[in-house]
C-alpha cells in the first residue's frame, strides 16, 4: 500500500504538478483524492495542511505542503531520480524556482483580479509589473535547454507547468520561448504518465467546480 | 576585494535579508550599493537581475536573485555555516520557505493594494485567504524552536524577516506567537552586524524613498 508516501490531491487542481514530480522520482506512492468543498477543510486534512488546499504530500512522517516545496523536497528526498543540481551549483535552480513560486504567481494572479499595480505601487511589490516579470520570464527559458542549465530538473516541472498552464488557459501571452520551452520540458513520460493517471481520477471526485 | 563574492543592495529594500544571511555564512563579500531609479534600471545591472529589482548576488559566474533563493543558495553553497537541514530531512525547510516567498508575501502583498479576494476568487488564488495565511503561519511558528525544527536555518532568516518587518511597518498583524518567533530568530550576532551595516549604508544612498 505504500504508506510511506501519499498524495493527498484533486486532478482539478495544482495537485497535477505534485503528481507529475513524483512520476519523475519514480518511487512508489499512493493518492488520496480529495474533493472541493467541506472534504478539504475537514478537520482530517486541516491537519496536514491547515490552509485547506491541495496538493500535500505525507513521506514518512513528513508533511509537505506548497507545489513548489514539494517539487524540491522530493528531488532531495530521492537523489537517485537525479532532479536537482548539486548542492554548490544551485543558482539557477532555486532562483527560477522561487521566482515562479514568487512574482511569477503574484503577478498573474493579480492580473487574473483585475489588479495591476500602479507606478507608485509597483515600488512596493515585490514583482513590481507584470511586464517586467513576463520579460524576465522569456530572457530565463531561452538561455539553456532547462531552467537550471543542460539538465531537466524538479524547476522545470514547476515553471514548466506554470508556462504550460498559462499557455493553455491564456493567462500567460504566448510567445516563442515559452511555447518551445514547454515543447522541450513536457516531452516525458513521466508528464504523460502523470496526466493519465489524473484525467482517470477526474471521474472520481466530485465535478463541480471548486468556485 | 573578495570579488567572488558580490551583495548588490539598497538598505531601504529587501536587500536586509541577503545582507542578514551573508552575515550568517560569513564569507567575505563586497557590497556594491544600487541606487533606487535610472541605476537600478540601468544596463549594468539589468543584467545582473532584468527585473530592475534589489537584492541581488554573484558568486564567481552564478548570479542569484529573489531573497529566499539568496538565502536557500547561500545555505548550500557554505555547507560549513550550517544553515540547511541534511537533504534527507527539508520538507518543513522548503516549505515554509516557500510559503512566505509564496502565500505569505502575495496575501499581504494585495492586502496592502486594498485588494481582498472574494469567496468566488479565493478558490482561484494560490492564497485562498489571509486569515487562512495567518492562522497557518501562527500555527507553524509554534510547533517547534526554529521553523524547520530544533535549529536556526536560512528559513528562519527569510521567514523571520517577513514577520519582523510585519510586526514593525503594520503589515502583519501582532500576536504572541510571532513576537517570540522574532524575539528567537532575531536575537542573534548576525542580524545586529547585518543591521549596522545596512544603517551605515544608508547615508551613500539617495535618500528619496523608492515610490
Amino acid at each position: 500500500m505504500h504508506d510511506s508516501l501519499v498524495l493527498y490531491t484533486n486532478p482539478m487542481s495544482r495537485g497535477r504538478i505534485a503528481r507529475w514530480i513524483l512520476e519523475e522520482v519514480g518511487a512508489p506512492y499512493r493518492t488520496e483524492l480529495i474533493d472541493y468543498g467541506p472534504a478539504m477543510k475537514s478537520p482530517d486534512y486541516l491537519a496536514i495542511n491547515p490552509m485547506g488546499k491541495v496538493p500535500a504530500i505525507r513521506h514518512g512522517t513528513t508533511i509537505v505542503t506548497e507545489c513548489a516545496a514539494i517539487c524540491a523536497y522530493l528531488a532531495d528526498a530521492f537523489p537517485e531520480a537525479d532532479l536537482a543540481p548539486p548542492l554548490t551549483a544551485r543558482g539557477a535552480y532555486y532562483r527560477w524556482l522561487f521566482f515562479a513560486a514568487g512574482p511569477l504567481e503574484a503577478a498573474t494572479t493579480d492580473r487574473d483580479l483585475g489588479m495591476e499595480p500602479n507606478t507608485e505601487q509597483q515600488a512596493r511589490v515585490g514583482y513590481g509589473s507584470i511586464e517586467a516579470v513576463l520579460e524576465t520570464l522569456e530572457q530565463a527559458v531561452s538561455v539553456s535547454e532547462y531552467i537550471a542549465g543542460a539538465h531537466f530538473s524538479a524547476a522545470d516541472v514547476y515553471l514548466g507547468s506554470h508556462i504550460g498552464w498559462g499557455l493553455q488557459f491564456g493567462s500567460l501571452e504566448s510567445c516563442p520561448a515559452f511555447v518551445d520551452y514547454w515543447a522541450r520540458v513536457s516531452d516525458r513520460e513521466a508528464f504523460r504518465r502523470a496526466n493519465e493517471l489524473d484525467d482517470r481520477a477526474m471521474s472520481s471526485v466530485a465535478k463541480h467546480h471548486p468556485a
